[in-house]
């Protein structure tokens, strides 16, 4: 159960509204790589979580912090837009720089919001809830929380360089500075399950001896002149300690796949009921075309 | 540029075709954590790879390995239909457990392919590409791949565990083995750019001075009750080795947000030209009427 | 900025764990009538709030209730699905009903969550973003949640009368309770904004002089026979007291639409390029084909 | 079944093309506020409705007007880039304002209609059909309609304000004059089923003595500090005048949520097989570990 | 502008309603093969058709028929779901067959519409639009229709071979034969403009003198062994006689790509500010925290 | 199986970087009409080829052309991101037309790629895989591959057109020859099946004899006033010569559809649950008020 204070966890703060830069920040909010993308992962990784209970409270924890970021950029953007144009009468008016800037927004801001965030991303694509990984293995989760953490701190970084406005900047530096942490966090949650080495390969409940073995280790060539970018991959111990690393050319091991032939109810061409062509084909055709007469 | 010989990486073999276990190996093709989707990640990652060229070339290799599981897992999908019922009456003259059948396959591998498969999870939603991660940060991708071939290693353990048919179970070995070495192989990658530490934060080209470095290392704690779930990530040496993890109680920095009153001609209602609501607010829409008039 | 402990709000209790119902229970959380979708509608609706402050504040305070019935119903998925089979071993060795589970399940509550809630709803189709209505007018939004709860609560009640678990019927006897508040809540919130008639039409802040009023309070006739479906809608004073219905047969007041041809670099056939055929057709075509060569 | 006669509802002029207003218009035709959405949703309701046929046929009745809407705007979006640039080099070429066209166009109006409408939103998002609410409830329906309305009126509203071309304010006025009908029509329509509170709380068929009552007409708070915004939701008699409004403290009822551990087979990593962590913890990593060889 | 008569083109009557034949229906309602793709594809090409007027209104002639079979499968849909279980207790109480049911069923069947049709496919996967294909182009328009009407066709046969209700035997007799006649009447609208060769290559607008000509009539082979799947398409006169097959090994005519380094301020990590790699890498990283310290 | 070299099939050379015409290429990537779509379509058909092997071997050739296709296309967008401006900064120093660029960009190709190729289209709509058509009959197939070769030479003709880069008009004027080819290929194998005439209607094995032929050739006419379009389509022999076209007007076979009024259970209102209205209408409602008390 969830509670809320109304108040901005850190301080937004717009000095030159800049509609277009409303438009960037949508990313942040409604993007793969944004905050409603991680409210709702942690959230949903806490709901499921089987085993220890520490991880579910701090996945919870983390996830009513992130409910905390998208009321701010949703502010930022809000803040952005407060001297929108909203015409194009505006537009033309205004200065050089100006006249252009209803180019660059996102209409939607206009049309849709009345000058207020969507929960979509910079081109106005809306979040969908398939970018909630929650897979139920713990590591798997932190390894997608550390991606998220990454893509989420590589983009505000992005946006801090592309504005000049100081509340801008100053508000985003936050939001890094809590990525940052949060990279760490998820990586400390893997060691706190034993280390990195230990939770692999992934997931760990599964006997090793189970899988065909031979493959488990080998970087496949598929380069056609036997080429091989060479690297930390293709030789020496593995990662788990537990192999060494080889490369191997990818040769196939099974033949050409062959289906049986088209059902005759199935809907497919009469020309499909058997597996050769030619003259047979045209027979078939032909007995096809008398049975519909 | 590509290139085939139309072989199976390795060989797929059903000897008890099973209409539902076909639209579980969906979700190995089409779902998050499937073929398709890593297939196009590492390409996408390599079509944009900046730097060292051995980075692309690598992930360039791995993307042509995966097609071939697209490859595999579509005859798998075609094989287990082969006997699949396409009416209501065969349903009903099979065996107990056979009548059973046309209700958990989907039905469009009936209905718009003919007993094939689909691009698309084992709940018939498409593949959107929106899955496909390429930040153009290496280190972001490296960990989005980790969590990729960790989910799918998952998935297809839980394949594994579902079925009972040996060919299956085969096929599956070998690509369990492969997100094995998949796993390893980004993990090695990031071994080769230095390791874990030097990578962090991601981005490491972003300065850190411009971070709001006090909430770096700070664990935030959202309970009401002021619990802190205690871990590896609420105290002790960062994962980094650059500070200490702290477990601060978050309070709000800011204050509640104050946007402006909705503009004339922005399509709100005229209660909403003033912030402050009651006797106000009736006048205004008393206004807004006299004015309609 | 939020905050949680970790409770739920109301009691979840599963008698009988039926991992068909826990399908049937996404709906409720993924589902356009669910409860991601009134989280997020209520959140933005807020941090987009124009006017006065209070409707952003209840705004906030229930969007942050509805974030705690997410939270009930995927404990509920959750626990409905502690038991279900993981192969298809299992269902073959249940007993006559059992053996049907893993028909009726989503497959993914297996396959991608090990057993856990999905944010997508009863067919799995991920819940996405575009169904958060937050339109920057209250009135409109204000509609927008009488919707939301209405079919929100047809849903709760539709599960209420599928499941006869008493547990799960408590808990949706719960859900159901508020969502009738909920329908009052916000058709008050119309009332405190001065009531139905003075906030129509929506938006209220454009002078209705401005608009074509003599098709203001018509019910067009679209039938070919001239019937009309006759009832409070097609005679009598309007809603709002301003005018009378009237029921006229709709006539294209407009012309058939008539676009200029195809420009010639504009990619269509050359055919196009004139707004007749016949003979000027083929010479059309014929200069086309002479050009090419 | 449908007819046509190929004409327009309205006439629709555009003086001067304008394709950046040709984008803006795309999200009345494909928009979750367009026409598309109520054409197909009040078809849907019509398909679907169970009861006097009488709304049925109300519904079936307007949604074949709004079919025509899409059509005049489908329309004025052609016309309004009968004119635009084809090429970056006619863009340079053109005057200080015509540059920027190119810029604030839907390319896909070049490259992938040819100058003519989109079934998308002014974003280029295409309209999907999840958005067609059709409850299988007359009342929940007809709020639906009520929202579809205000929001498509909000809608051209903004579009009028956007453009001067007299042609489209002409357009606009008679389709606000429709919305304005359209809002009164569904109204009317909740009047002729027995008026607001007869329907309350919906669905009505649903005993009341079944849902948790004491929680039916409270409104819960949510705020830390205690703080509640006062309003006509907060006191006095609720909207159906049943019962009185009261606003208290909302707490927990139930506890935190305990799911069983993960099982064996699930997928899960083998630290999720109990519910407590430490000692125990990398005992199960071991002994994971050992079966593994 | 659209009439309707709010009667059904043709008899759609249910002997033995099959809920889960109401599923199937489904696909051909909100499939990419369905109706609702076909009606509003022939609308959007319609109202976007430049050049000669009597194609355009053809196709929103047939695009209005197409409207009416919508109106006929929802309500095949409805009438197939009139007996539906509603709850797990009537599927126990039911016989053996009947007790399945409820697993075969779109549970959205029962929770969201209370028995009507979605506007959604077989796996309640909602139609979007982006399937509605119109070029700009009538003769890819052209091809476009013949494949939906194809594919539609196959469907209709699929599901007609599915059911042994002779109602909904009849009713698909009925859709088949309308697929068929629209088969012949795209086709035959290619015909009236010139013909398949005079249409080719679409389009044929474009000076064929500007292509890559000695690549335009080339099969290249990309099978590593050389072989050549050898037909129609591999040797002989081309299908517009204007030239003659080949078949030629697809060798790679450009090098391997070599992009930029990545910018310092673009969120790369710093390792990526170089093309190559080794000790130059690790200086760089060093660069980078000394930099960040 | 697949091989890369890693080498473009074709040069891809930019003289003038333009991140404009970057988004502009994107639809050729991610677009309904672009290449992630051919390549994934032709393979899955090829993997669900059931019939003649050749066309298989064929289907999968060509797809792997197309992969190649999408490497020069993100290439050349890539190149043409090189300079691109990263920030407003930028933006305002650069000269008038550069001043503009960074409205027409897409900002993802900043944000989320760090100057590299999307999987998504012109407006950053990412690629959904149901647009991969493969319906297990392949004359429909080959037709869906016509119509997705035209669709793609059209846009490549307005790429063409629209920029004056050398090096993309040769990128293009190469890409443009290969879908002028794959228009022939598609064409060619349906001439190697038979003919065009032999194929239809598709599917060709299903009997004639059971659909409902009066119906077959007629054009229906939906015009109010019954004018008819006139074309190769309204008389004359039909395109398969086994009958002629007639136009008939189309006039309703079925009545009114009457579904059963609501179930009591089913969620609907109260007021549903008879056929007619009026005072029948509001004894329900009180009973169900009644009930409810």
């Amino acid at each position: 159960m969830f509670y809320t204070d109304g108040k901005l966890q850190y301080p937004v703060r717009v000095e030159r509204p800049n509609p277009h830069f409303a438009r960037a920040l949508q990313q942040a909010i409604g993007g793969v790589e944004g905050e409603i993308r991680v409210a709702l992962q942690y959230m949903f990784q806490a709901f499921g979580a089987r085993g220890p209970a520490k991880y579910r409270d701090m996945l919870l924890n983390t996830a009513t912090e992130e409910l905390g970021h998208i009321e701010m950029l949703s502010t930022a953007v809000a803040l952005n837009l407060e001297n929108a144009p909203l015409s194009f009468q505006e537009e033309v008016s205004a200065d050089a720089m100006g006249g252009v800037v209803l180019n660059g927004m996102d209409m939607r801001h206009i049309l849709s919001t009345g000058l207020a965030a969507l929960p979509s991303d910079a081109n106005g694509v809306p979040f969908d809830c398939s970018h909630v990984y929650a897979s139920g293995n713990l590591a798997a989760d932190m390894y997608a929380n550390v991606t998220a953490e990454s893509s989420g701190r590589v983009l505000a970084v992005r946006l801090y360089n592309m504005t000049d406005d100081p509340g801008m900047k100053d508000m985003l530096s936050f939001l890094i500075a809590r990525d940052t942490m949060h990279q760490q966090q998820w990586l400390a949650a893997i060691e706190d399950m034993g280390g990195a080495v230990e939770n692999l390969p992934i997931p760990n409940s599964f006997p090793q001896s189970q899988e065909a073995g031979e493959h488990s280790y080998a970087y496949f060539r598929h380069m056609v002149d036997g080429s091989i970018p060479e690297g930390r991959w293709s030789a020496g111990p593995s990662m788990d300690g537990r192999a060494e690393f080889t490369a191997v050319k990818s040769v196939p091991m099974g033949d050409k796949p062959s289906l049986a032939p088209a059902r005759p109810d199935g809907g497919a061409q009469a020309q499909q009921s058997s597996k050769s062509g030619t003259t047979g084909l045209l027979g078939k055709v032909e007995g096809a075309i008398e049975r519909n007469l």
